[in-house]
């Protein structure tokens, strides 16, 4: 009984889609994310991770100068991304599991519901792209979207360098090396985190880093080439 | 053995000491804060109820526009107190309980330690304040500050009407009274609601709202009169 | 997909229905609202709170006089009235989700399930009226029954005063006036609380006090006009 | 550091100390059991683990004639025991530890803060007398003293055979052959039960059958003999 | 709505099915006992309970050497025994429910899914074949197997007699004796328990005890003969 | 109050202290271990981290062959190392705090007992090095010892090149360096890990490997010099 199962995807959602300058523009910005996320819903089963912006950024600087330990931080950056999480299942009404999971195994458990499933981070010490690809494995998930600020990756931060050359594709270790190159072991520039890409190596998982909009994650998810594919 | 047990107060602290709009200013804040309440510890043992500002009114507003229900709202604010009770934790060091407590029984858990407690909210449908007289109640405090943003209950909100009198004294009945006239029915000059009133009479909690400062907090905890007693 | 979903009616049953004098006639009692239940739940989704009764009063009085603080004995009231709830599951078969909610997180879940679901109270503080409120808030219930000893709302307890007329609609503000009016605070005539009022009026619940009885509360799920409607 | 332990003693407490027929006696035997309580803890520290009489009884009933599964019952039955040992935290104030634990594990925890702790039944499928024994085990108890409704164990029922002789010592293996044969399986007669003395026995556990009474109790613990002890 | 309910069954696999020698059979072994597992969930909804074999032993008896309580030993053959379950898990696919129950309330949670449910242990004190009868009972199983290492029920242990006479049926009071007598109290030739008898007796559990094998225990699904009968 | 800390110091222990091959050798390596970590807990507060050996490494081969999911892996050894945290608390009597934290914030309310606390991983995605050192972060411990099966960090693998040289002092960067030369990726060479490494630099927690042994370990508190020590 019950084996049929659409395919799933993961997309990891930037935090800055849940904070923008403009309050008014954030409330339609949100729903044309839900509009295309009950759309797409149709022929898979997305599980979107959301990041936690500049409100984590707010209680991270903060509790760090009060002298809080560095995990700790982790766990109030896990609980702003769960609140923006929360904001997405507000508008997704009823394709939506209403709660957020606080653990892998909830993760399971909800998608036994078939419907979409949003999730803020998991644990402290892994940056929500190492989580989405640890979630991307535990549902055996057909694809993971990473949706970023920026088009793809680059041969450099193509926020500092406007000649940075964007890949359509790159290998797993050439990522590995830009990431410890360009700063001495914690990469600024975080499109994806060494354990996001030893979970992607370990369990093989088709991934493409792409400039977050309803449009590209859509397009993404029917196939269309854009941004950086991950080679494996 | 072990019976011997400091006074215990309930200080309930408003959203707005954790929101300024200088950063480098609301770490002097919550340092004075801190200061405050590992001195009075000598003597008492506080267990402070954060409240949510302006970031709770930002999540809130947002998903309500998007659709969520009421008591999810509720959940949101109080998962942003949360974050403000971690706010304070990171600046008492040793001195206070490390997590921050889901439950009236983890209140009475956490009371064992003899340190200082901070919490945010616990439920949905229940305000800041009504939780902190339930807390009061649970643990049989002695005291129940409400620091607030004003200087105590007046007979008119002093926000909106410059010749608002200030009360050193109100009984709770007429409380209830100008709750319940200050508009149809939820009141926007929030500084008590109708269930921490209840909670108060039934318990007979001594009760104090003051202008909220490090000093006030001490100055109230040593017996000083200051803003609005509660008659009960 | 899965986007369908049957009405939802939020049921308040009082603690009366669980302790008769007789216990022949309470198997009898309980087996009538199961079969309605059933009955009903081919059209609406039912979701019932139960009271506490005559055994949380019981467990109330005597921890208070043992010096039990307010919000435990409140707690005791919860535990009984989910002894309540397993009574009624018990009689429900497969038709009931096997398991008593916790928390508006867990009713959520459950009613992922299609199946009714049996609530005792949620937590300290808040009366079963006001929970179930909260509930109906939470689920978007379309209508609220409030199955209670009486034939619905009176301008005096009817229990006290033969002449007290029957209210066929009563709006919110008349409804707090009286409630205030009663007692000085805690309304002894407890058809409804202040709490759960403002929960009806911020969420606009279609609300309906009736006499309980397994025909009475079919007969307002299927939109026959009894007892005292709730004008917001 | 802090090796230092008192000995340790779990006091079963028969579920009919909680419900006497006469509400205000109720209170005074529940204060007297207290006194005992705060008293023999000078010397060591008390486990107490109550049942759950008579309302548990009619909880069991009613649900079992509506259908209910029994090891759904034996729950109902655990939920009233809790009830019954948060009348007893009720009276024993800061002496007590003020939460009622859920599992073996909590009781480990709970040991840590020196206070008596107060336990009900723990899992479906065990007795509390079973439960008992158990935490007498995970807590390496110097004694379990099983309070009962009789003077001890006897060769035959006493309530039904006025000339039963009390056993003032029986081995462990005439006691299981008693309990099996006193009813084909199932004992009525359940001061013990097998489970509990196949516990008592694998851990040695120093155990004694007597009446309950808050001197018999005292008396117990300082080494009088009384009742009927279990030779292993 | 949602009544039809397959027949149910409980499976109690011994933990050697878990640990043989050679590691290549044994992946073959489970492959084996799942693809039987998947046949039968057409037409039965199985739900498993693993033992915790020899790695369960190494475990409890180099804790008991070093002082362990039995009753955290039993907890550390629970463990194991989880870990037994999620082996089975992997080789289920979507047939299973991707997470191993932690109560009797999770079995009946996971219980709605329709899909395989693989349990571990559950509670100390209480034997792998309790907690199958204590399954069986509380989900209203239609079967009970006993899946052993031996053909069924002997007279005498077949693995120390070799003239050992196995019946096809067995009375549960013929069944306690015989446990009895093997030893003074606690049986090494444990089928069967006490704890597992009674619940068998008290719910009327159809219960039957074969030689485990993916073949066998599909044959007993489907009314096959084999082994020993428990005659209630 | 209650304001005097020890030093705190985390021990990595490998799993291979905990299955040795012969099973009595084995009590006697736990119990010198046990003494010798009660002989510094005189001086410093000590946090153990278990890891899982040569029983995870069956539970993971295995389930992986059944096709387990890479994320669910690292659960199954979570949960060995877990047991093996256990068989060390069953040594350490009432020096230990008796539970195995689940969560960094269980590691911070254990620690409020001033006792041994001994901990398996925490999350899946995470070594047990890098849980270390997060839980060394999270408590500001003042030293982190890996205790490991070499004498330390070596510029190439001892087990493969016997003339392998043992650093005295490595900075980070190199080590980092020789992690992603020895693979492409996932270090089979793990006496360090990559996150493990990222949060010993962001929160310069004092680090030494070393081979494992009591007295090494002692030594190593008590600021001898032994192994390699990480230069940030």
């Amino acid at each position: 009984m019950h084996n049929y199962q659409r395919n799933r995807v993961v997309i990891k959602l930037s935090g800055s889609v849940f904070h923008n300058d403009n309050n008014q523009d954030q409330i339609e910005v949100l729903k044309k994310y839900s509009s295309m996320l009950i759309d797409i819903s149709n022929t898979v089963q997305p599980v979107v991770v959301t990041g936690g912006g500049q409100i984590a950024r707010f209680y991270i600087n903060t509790a760090r100068k009060l002298g809080l330990d560095e995990s700790s931080l982790d766990l109030m950056g896990i609980d702003v991304s769960r609140l923006n999480a929360k904001l997405l299942i507000s508008s997704l009404g009823n394709h939506v599991y209403p709660n957020v999971p606080k653990s892998l195994d909830d993760i399971s458990n909800f998608m036994e519901s078939n419907k979409i499933i949003v999730s803020g981070g998991l644990h402290p010490g892994q940056s929500t792209n190492a989580t989405s690809a640890l979630i991307a494995e535990k549902i055996k998930a057909n694809q993971f979207i990473n949706a970023t600020d920026v088009e793809g990756i680059y041969d450099s931060d193509p926020r500092k360098n406007q000649n940075a050359k964007l890949y359509e594709k790159i290998d797993l270790g050439s990522c590995v090396n830009m990431l410890l190159n360009s700063s001495s072991m914690a990469g600024e520039y975080d499109l994806m985190d060494i354990v996001a890409l030893k979970v992607i190596e370990r369990s093989k998982i088709k991934t493409r880093v792409i400039l977050s909009s309803p449009e590209n994650i859509k397009n993404t998810v029917e196939g269309k080439i854009l941004g950086t594919e991950l080679v494996i």
